[in-house]
């Protein structure tokens, strides 16, 4: 038994060290946008992709209910949206954790597919992961929007600013990402609910491009958009912690996490050594800064792939990173911010080599989640996250700070320990 | 005797509020891009401005020679450099410091009569103060470079970016500069050695406006100008502390410092209460961290207007700010950051409301430095700063701190004495 737990623990660390060294080696590279049903075959007509792990019709959170409405009118598929109504409840629209093919989307994440998407691809290993477009803030399909303004602004985001995009990060030769995000992370950025100096040398990047490549009467529009939605890095970033994540997505023996999500009703892990099985709790309301007029009461449980983020070390677990970001979701001081940051090294398995912090004297962020030392130490991941009101299209109501379900790492560790620690097979086939 | 003391002090405390109050509300816009002859009435034909205070032909540094020797050619004053040699050394051209008719240079800060420059203004109380276009990197006439490619850069300037940028800046009202500084230092720049924030802030603001109101074939090299200097803002953000510290230039009583500037020969301070009077001690060669094949002996002593930013309470005032800016400087950790800018408290009069620093819990920028407690405590500014070379063009060959001189606050001081202390006369007219 004792030598059999040793093998065990030895195959556990060689794999988390070989997940390690890939989380740290991985090149992702903004290659361009492209039409999302040519980027992910799942996505036929009359599907779409949604945030965290699979649900059901019947169990929709309000949100990414009427976010799918949209998406159905947008797509030609009903002219209005009760028409739109009629055909989900009928079951004649698809639905498929985004998660499951290889994208990530904040929110409700939905993609139609005819939407754009980023395409971010790892230098070295070619692997591939998609996110739409940011639409900005306000009232957005991600939060349930779905009137006129919402489905024009998307279309206008596909006629217009996708094809300038995709011009320009094409004749850039693709953007690589881990240096414009470790700048931005010098830069106060954590990445998950601050993203204005990622979005802010993005836009610095492309724009002689863009003046280059996408002249004429759009263009100005195009800059204006970039120069208004704060948040639009948020789904490049997403994209590229997803296209790091899915190069550890199978390690046999590894318990490092490759994805949590949340769909508005549970929220969901996935371990490196447990393949695609997604391992899930209810989704916490989160006790966060709500804006003026709003109350828990309001809120929709924690929704979005955004989690992504947390996920490879960035976003709540960076927290030291950005001290501009603690009035935002609710932390008081700096010191809180290191704590957080510390606390959650002792749940991962290193410090990243690329993205630094400053304020901790440029220590890595804390990466590599480990769910046995989540579960030994009784220590959830930090997510910052933001609030959406449950009702569709009422929009963000506030922002703040969630733990992770430790339930859904406890399940994990179960099945680990079903897996792998089951008397060996005969032939040491296992 | 005690009473006379303690009359003194109260004028002085009343002297200091008034500074501390305007310095607080000031509101610098960027209203647009000028020539300099338009902006600056003292720009006659060959005259140039310089950095630091008044300097003698005989005695300039080599980057500042080279660069006047460069803008007369520019001008077209002389042929070729040669030429303008002579042109300089028999007395044809006159000197002027920039601080002495409202503007601001960095390193050699020369300014010539057709060279663009920012205008500043005060919403509130109008006044202006200026500042040259940022050339970028490696060989640019701040540091004395002045060959060919250096001239044709700067009427590429002159030609296409400078009516590119006041355009845009006009179509949008002008840009009020404190909310995108205060919105800078949260982004960890300093905004003496690190604007890249700004500079992307910028960027991301004007874009949309260029693509409007400046389209065509140059738009692209524009906007790719503006995409690889990182220090663009840095002479926008001189300009706006100019401005500032424009409205406290000769308040009675007043001991708050008003500028902080070198020549390559001097570094001279100027007193609010003395008015535009120099205090002067040799310029300091900077104990940095030199760029590899560079030593202190290659080294230019200290140059520029920059220390304007210090003069306000940014640059090395705000290191705690700007954790990055720490490596490129040579300042060791985080915790020296932080006690740096906690140091610098005890020499100002306060802390400013609008530029926060995150990482103190956004605590205000130290504002307002007091010669009486530079001298008392004797501890000096501290200044963020590059270090040119010597010898004119070889370009920057380092960053580091550098000490204000306390020798000129001491001069200040006993200045401030004569003035002030003196036996009140008769009627109390003073």
């Amino acid at each position: 038994m004792a030598a059999s737990t040793g093998d065990l623990a030895d195959r556990i660390g060689s794999a988390n060290e070989l997940a390690f060294r890939r989380l740290s080696a991985i090149e992702p590279v903004l290659v361009g946008v492209r039409e999302a049903r040519d980027a992910i075959p799942a996505l036929r007509e009359r599907v779409v992709l949604h945030a965290g792990p699979p649900v059901v019709t019947e169990a929709l959170c309000g949100p990414i209910r009427g976010a799918i409405l949209g998406a159905a009118v947008y797509e030609g598929w009903a002219s209005d949206l009760s028409a739109a109504e009629a055909l989900l409840d009928e079951g004649a629209i698809a639905l498929r954790s985004a998660h499951d093919v290889g994208a990530v989307g904040p929110m409700a994440g939905i993609v139609s597919p005819t939407m754009p998407v980023v395409e971010v691809r790892d230098a070295h290993r070619g692997a591939g992961a998609y996110a739409p477009l940011n639409e900005g803030i306000g009232a957005v399909l991600r939060f349930g929007a779905n009137d006129a303004t919402v489905v024009a602004r998307l279309r206008w985001m596909r006629d217009v600013l996708a094809p300038a995009l995709d011009a320009a990060v094409r004749s850039l030769g693709g953007i690589p990402l881990v240096p414009l995000m470790a700048r931005a992370l010098a830069m106060g950025d954590e990445m998950h609910q601050r993203n204005i100096a990622a979005t802010s040398l993005f836009c610095r990047t492309v724009a002689p491009a863009l003046a280059e490549r996408a002249p004429g009467p759009g263009l100005s529009a195009v800059l204006r958009f970039l120069a208004e939605s704060d948040q639009f890095f948020l789904n490049i970033a997403m994209a590229a912690a997803k296209c790091a994540l899915e190069s550890i997505r199978e390690i046999p023996h590894s318990t490092v996490v490759t994805a949590m999500s949340r769909n508005g009703v549970e929220f969901g892990i996935r371990v490196s050594g447990l393949g695609a099985r997604w391992f899930t709790a209810p989704a916490p309301v989160v006790a966060g800064m709500y804006f003026p007029g709003f109350t828990p009461v309001d809120a929709n449980p924690d929704m979005g792939d955004s989690a992504i983020l947390e996920t490879l070390g960035l976003g709540g677990m960076a927290m030291a990173a950005s001290p501009a970001v603690l009035g935002f979701v609710g932390l008081g001081s700096m010191r809180e911010a290191l704590a957080t940051t510390q606390s959650m090294r002792e749940i991962t398995l290193g410090q990243s080599p690329s993205f630094k912090i400053p304020t901790l004297d440029f220590a890595g962020a804390p990466m590599g989640i480990d769910i046995r030392a989540v579960v030994k130490l009784g220590i959830a991941p930090v997510i910052n996250t933001g609030i959406a009101h449950r009702v569709a299209g009422k929009g963000q109501i506030g922002a703040g700070i969630v733990r992770a379900p430790l339930a859904a790492f406890r399940e994990a560790v179960t099945a680990f320990a079903a897996r792998y620690a089951a008397p060996a097979p005969v032939a040491g086939t296992e």
